[in-house]
């Protein structure tokens, strides 16, 4: 019984080619045995890139697109561009080496490495995935919390990495702690100038009488991988799709409010900061069942 | 040849009393060796804070200064209280493993743990310092970057963490990339309603005739230990001390300025946005004779 899986990058794969010939790009090891260093930039900086892919009847789901963001936020914190396939060979076979479920997930890492040798360090972890089904039928309550950003902030500054899914993710948690005190299950940021943004791992989705709604990628936030396969679903049933900028009020005045991601699909928003608002059972339903069949 | 040190700490010293008896509450081990699982949220998420402490000839400085500070870190992230005074042993004994230098410095880190296991995790590390005698004699280029949050965000929004010394440092990383590409060494972040706030880990002190000036720690900045040491200092030689908020024309019209920080001491700033201004080379030796110096 192998419930968790490991594949370490080896060094030369972790960037892109010149291709190696031959032997496998990673190591499989035991994941309960220490891998990182103490002076890796990963843990003491937080600095490096991961993605988290959700793995459905043993196939990784929206692989590419989870893979093409890795490198873009690779490129956003200056790291060496990752060598794509020698990853997607990682995911592949740390998603084959644990005992199959119908849902388990695959986290992507990859750090600046050892500070002062300039080698990056990677790692591709398989496990099986909580059991989300009460979230994703009873809704999730959220509390809107102050990013302290501007909705322009990823334009003006980008040094703040705004938009990038970087290791730097302790305001992400504290985000949650914060949400349990107020008796809810997750948030929905919002910048400091009042423009709905995202969860905390996740992205908001809205429905509109026939239209869906999510809030742009320019508002330096993630490009949601769920949101954009959820999209092309909607277009598939004649549902019209956009990208908008969005207030408070919109969510409150929406016919269907979801926050959307990997492993925990579609929650639909049940709670705005202590106020109930409808769920759209039907909808949702239709929503993760496409979501947690999807192939590649 | 000892050049680094590590020093484990074990689990029960790592939240506060019911006190230990007998045993050291850490283990030396080789610091060249993996010690951090892939689980470990400091990894994963940041979700961790560490202290960044001086060894001026053997000797641990400001520690006490610093371990309250890790304690405070440690509670804005509702981690579990450190037990200090084992912190205390683990960083004189990791000081004193490495083989004499002038100055050394010691890392320590306590993260969240590994995912589910509900026990943090945490290391003291040292090292020899780089040199950073032409930092201090010669001084540095500074740009005056946005940090993208407004001076009070620290009262409106706590749960942003601004002021706790966290693991997630990949935007205090990104910001040393973006003032080299402007042929600098060093920033100094701005809020986004324009005070001045610190370095990317140091503080920002000016002299204004015969008063020193800092901005004041409720901007959502760290309380600068080495910065606290120099205001007292600074008292012994007739100088008044002040908080203040600050704009960018305060930094030009000052006498002097400098970063300073733990490991690097007092660093005159030569050059802001590539407009030269003048170095106090005089304090500047002066406070940098006293900080190399100082005992706990």
């Amino acid at each position: 019984m192998t419930k968790t899986a490991l594949a370490l990058l080896n060094r030369p794969s972790l960037a892109a080619p010149p291709h190696r010939e031959g032997a496998e790009p990673f190591v499989l090891v035991d994941s309960g045995q220490p891998h990182v260093r103490v002076l890796d930039l990963g843990v003491t900086r937080g600095d490096g890139v991961f993605e988290t892919i959700s793995i459905g009847a043993g196939r990784p789901q929206a692989l590419r697109a989870h893979l093409v963001r890795f490198a873009r936020s690779a490129a956003a914190l200056e790291l060496s561009e990752p060598d794509l396939d020698a990853w997607e060979a990682a995911v592949r076979a740390a998603a084959a080496a644990i005992d199959p479920v119908p849902e388990a997930f695959v986290k992507t890492i990859l750090t600046r490495g050892v500070e002062g040798e300039g080698r990056p360090t990677g790692w591709a972890y398989a496990a099986p995935a909580d059991d989300f089904t009460a979230a994703r039928r009873d809704g999730i309550r959220v509390v809107l919390l102050d990013r302290g950003y501007r909705h322009d902030v990823a334009q003006t500054s980008p040094w703040l990495l705004q938009g990038a899914k970087t290791l730097s993710y302790a305001v992400n948690r504290a985000v949650l702690r914060e949400a349990r005190r107020r008796d809810a299950d997750d948030v929905v940021f919002v910048s400091s100038d009042g423009y709905l943004l995202e969860g905390s791992t996740s992205s908001l989705l809205l429905r509109v009488g026939d239209r869906l709604v999510t809030p742009g990628v320019d508002l330096g936030i993630l490009a949601g991988t769920t949101q954009g396969d959820i999209f092309a679903f909607a277009a598939q049933r004649g549902l019209a799709t956009e990208y908008a900028l969005l207030r408070p009020e919109d969510l409150q005045a929406a016919d269907g409010a979801w926050l959307v991601s990997s492993v925990r699909h579609a929650a639909p928003i049940r709670r705005v900061d202590g106020v109930d608002r409808p769920v759209d059972s039907e909808f949702t339903s239709a929503l993760n069942s496409y979501l947690v069949s999807r192939t590649e």
